[in-house]
């Protein structure tokens, strides 16, 4: 495993045990998941906004509009902060104390740059597009020119980053376990359901496997 | 339909048909939802963090350890901001472009009080573990003083509030919609799955139902 290297920002202090610092663990719950939550400053107060995200190597990738006032004040290399959570299931435990949930999640801290070179920008629109539905790029009809003129892309390094994961049963108060309360774990789980073809669909087209399963 | 008045920072600008302001929807998917990502800044930087919450009337319930270095944060009345994400489908429209998904998203701003009254804080912590499994609180061991005096619970309200939603199939530029690409959408849901009881579990209890359907 390589670890890391923690900054004041990047330790987890409540419940340290919790903390991860492998590249490998973060690696694997940022390609697990596909939505991020991006956190900036904006005329001084924080704003958080969820968006699609791709992981190509220590870089994450978002992109959008060109016009998008989020896009506009990250591409300025402002601090910001990536957040993803992914929720396996929410720990009942006996005493109301001690509820918790079962999760992982990673923190990313930076400043982001914006993606010009036209061969990064298509490779991190692929990433992106990949993350959410691995095998639909190559079907997909390609960027025009001037499409990839409207969109944004921005690179942060993942170099400032930690994740925090629970797993396992309630830990309740010794005193507790005689309690007749029952206690367990909800497992919780994102599903893909039966796709639903678009109206307007051309004829003969079937659903493609990479619909049914997008992560692959 | 009461509509919540619109500030700068909670107008949609980018696709402003997606904006909602609306307390009914807004309500709707705060009650969806059980997990926030909360943004704050901390020395100059933006953080983001994902915890439960609960809605009770106008106002949106955080809590955790009095320990915690985000809640010492936040109840000192400095900028927040709260986003909660549903995730209900990937959109796969003919072009890389127009893929999108479908969400509904919440996003409050504003600054949080410390809930100090001892009756508002229970009723706080009632609804934040009802907004998670609804029915548990009934049946767990209530918090004693001490573990009260251990719970920070913040409440922010919910005044300066917008939604963003997207629903429906891709929408592909005209000259498109030949091409023989399959586009739809893929639906997504969080599905909780069968209880797993704690192994130490005393003996003859069942699974509430509450553990098997924790929205009711």
């Amino acid at each position: 495993m390589s670890t890391i290297p923690v900054t004041d920002r990047t330790r987890v202090r409540r419940l340290p045990d919790r903390g991860a610092y492998d590249r490998e663990v973060i690696n694997s719950i940022l390609d697990e998941g596909f939505l991020c939550h991006v956190g900036f400053v904006a005329e001084g107060a924080p704003v958080v906004i969820p968006t699609g995200y791709g992981r190509d190597g220590d870089i994450l990738y978002i992109h959008g509009s060109a016009a998008s006032r989020m896009l506009r004040s990250l591409q300025q290399g402002i601090e910001m902060c990536v957040t993803v959570t992914l929720v396996d299931g929410l720990v009942l435990a006996r005493s109301a104390f001690h509820h918790s949930m079962n999760y992982r999640s990673v923190v990313a801290f930076g400043r982001a740059t914006l993606v010009e070179d036209p061969a990064e920008k298509l490779r991190a629109l692929t990433a992106i597009s990949e993350q959410i539905v691995r095998g639909r790029w190559e079907d997909a009809r390609k960027p025009t020119a001037q499409e990839m003129k409207a969109t944004t892309v921005l690179a942060l390094p993942l170099s400032e980053v930690s994740a925090k994961i629970r797993t396992g049963p309630p830990k309740d108060d010794e005193e507790d376990y005689a309690l007749p309360i029952w206690a367990g774990v909800v497992p919780i789980k994102l599903e893909y359901k039966e796709p639903v073809a678009d109206a307007k669909l051309a004829g003969g087209l079937a659903v493609p496997a990479y619909a049914r399963r997008p992560k692959g």
